[in-house]
């Protein structure tokens, strides 16, 4: 059922709210039923505190609106590209939120230097190529959902669940809303922690590999075993 | 109704305050109701937990205060200025917030380091000059309005809707005093990633000048798309 | 009535807790009714969540614990040395909150960069020197008492409501409990922008004479004219 | 009683969340009973907002799990370790909060800079050394306490109540749960002010010996005369 969904990425919109990732209306949270090809979106510039399930916008595979009351998020053509680019995704999330934007205005990745970043990123956060003119012209908001998925040509979704725009801040992902509003929560986190390691020791470097590698796959992968049995 | 204004200006004071923009009670909103040529501005120095919707002074475009039970707010001057020099507006803030006033302090614009910054503002935040000491020593408030006024000589106020007064802090406005609320909160946000990206990379660079009109148009001007229809 | 005190007092403590500024139980007011000659001050080491007025211990200005079912804070020789060194102060704040604290651990004063500052100290907040090893061993919280009074040999602690001890932080005070609060809220916003200011700019320099004494003045002093009539 | 310990434990992990000290699930609270020789812990990766007392896992000195229903936190064999090497405390608590995190990623121990620090920590706040490749990728859990109790040969943890792992974050201690939550609170304060200092004045120096063991003695050891007699 698409009420199922908008339930699911309502609650995900909120949570995020909550979490305080969000100033004003900035940010979005999306979420896919893969069998029917179709997800659903935050309506545009519609304040946090009115928002219902029923408002969250739903569009097809090809970019289709499929209700007109509300219109989605303008940053809904980014979202398409991604479903599109990365089959294994059920849920995104885009957010202004203060340190991961810092660093994408920075034109930095941000560097992997502790195990709580290992926990959810298995290396430095992506950054995207500065978009040219002509893809900020026309169609901007699915070429930045491409430039995105250029980044990954050689990188896996999974492992590296989120992104950095060039001078604009991040989109997370993962398999539903609700774990693409986890990722979005720690790599806040992690961007500001980075932040402070470099102040605190301007000569820090990344994380040992095997430290890297055990946090990462103790979290995600086949031998995992953090956390409880589904 | 001189009373709707005073609701929606009172209503506009509590939410700077709800928002944790306001420290103490450093801080002011007012509107106007420009067919009367009237404005109403929160009272000096009240507790924001005892504000009641009447106590908002009202003053006419003469600096005539027209009520006298409370004394308007000491930097009612500054919004007169403001409300003469800039027919447009219909609100104007005032804040003490951190980041935005440590701008003010350093005596440097918040450069535009991304889409965040250029959501609200078509470039830098401008600075004003620093006042003279004759300025200050008379009619201080009233020429802090006008210093402002005299930096947005070639500036359109609607493209920037703000202005750091230097030593001082900032002032926003907007056609209306929610709005210019909100223009406040996307300041001190935007403030707050500019000193962030500076300390993450100290030769950061602006935006590029095609996403910076990609971004402020979207939402503002004949073309915008952003948000819902009215 | 020293209850009536005692309600002030508690009242004061609880605000100073509910603005963030204490961490754990780090942090104390007291407050004097100096027709009596007592002062009553926190407990020492009592979490915020379990005080009473009742709690509050009596003090005379010999430092004879008056009451002995709790033991007053342990920084109550402190506030007896300023009750009779400063003969004009109603009420003492010590907070170990971030900024102000991190001041006194940099060993430095906090400039007076702009207006929030200028409202609430006429100039920079002054740094005691380090104490002796001899001043720590003996009677140090006493000691702590009479090098802030040093400190203020040749300034009028009514224009400079508050100290930063050297290696330990702030100290406020005010003519009563209540006001000592607010300027211990004004001292750690005005550090936590003094910090901003400098990272933004590191040669930002004091605020123009002019504009320190107009903002100072205006709230405080004789011709002051911020805030309602009393 | 075994469900005594757990409500303590679960009533730790609860006050460690509340104080915003914890993001998302990352952190711990554990608590033993020495006489019975089994210890306590949070499950692994529950919401906290779902814990309940009776979800807290036992484990006895040998690291066997005494209840299979939910699997404990992946860092017990941590805690094991610290029981084992540390006979005087009585619990235990990881977190990954934002500032002591930094210093650990920074591989920089916490300075002391002032009184607040030598309140809680008599001296820097230790750092471990990198662990080994080996050390990581087999027990590597137990491996992270082996290597806390390396550091703290010459150390004694009653007296520097936590540590930082290097590249990964804080574990502190105490005599039972609560106080080392406790002394989690002081430790993020004491790094975030830590940070602040060094921004502030890049050459900060630590506090001088006498005042490190008058603020370190008067609230712990023999004579100590903070708070409130037991």
């Amino acid at each position: 059922m698409l009420s199922d969904l908008k339930k699911q990425v309502y609650k995900a919109n909120l949570d995020l709210y909550n979490e305080g990732l969000i100033v004003l209306t900035f940010g979005n949270v999306s979420g896919i039923d893969r069998d029917r090809g179709i997800f659903v979106i935050k309506p545009s510039g519609v304040p946090y505190s009115m928002l219902k399930p029923a408002d969250m916008v739903a569009v097809d595979l090809e970019g289709r609106i499929l209700e007109t009351r509300l219109k989605p998020s303008s940053d809904m053509p980014t979202h398409l590209e991604l479903y599109r680019a990365f089959r294994g995704i059920g849920g995104i999330v885009h957010t202004h939120s203060a340190y991961a934007t810092s660093f994408a205005q920075a034109l930095k990745p941000v560097p992997c230097f502790g195990t709580t970043h290992a926990d959810s990123f298995h290396g430095a956060v992506p950054l995207t190529r500065k978009m040219t003119a002509g893809e900020i012209k026309t169609d901007y908001e699915a070429n930045t959902g491409k430039v995105i998925a250029e980044r990954f040509a050689k990188l896996d979704p999974m492992s590296y669940p989120g992104v950095l725009v060039a001078c604009h801040g991040p989109f997370t992902w993962a398999k539903n809303a609700a774990d693409a509003v986890v990722n979005s929560i720690a790599l806040e986190h992690i961007a500001k922690m980075a932040a402070m390691t470099s102040l605190i020791n301007p000569s820090a470097g990344p994380i040992p590999k095997a430290l890297l590698d055990k946090h990462f796959l103790r979290k995600h992968g086949p031998k995992a075993y953090y956390g409880q049995k589904a």
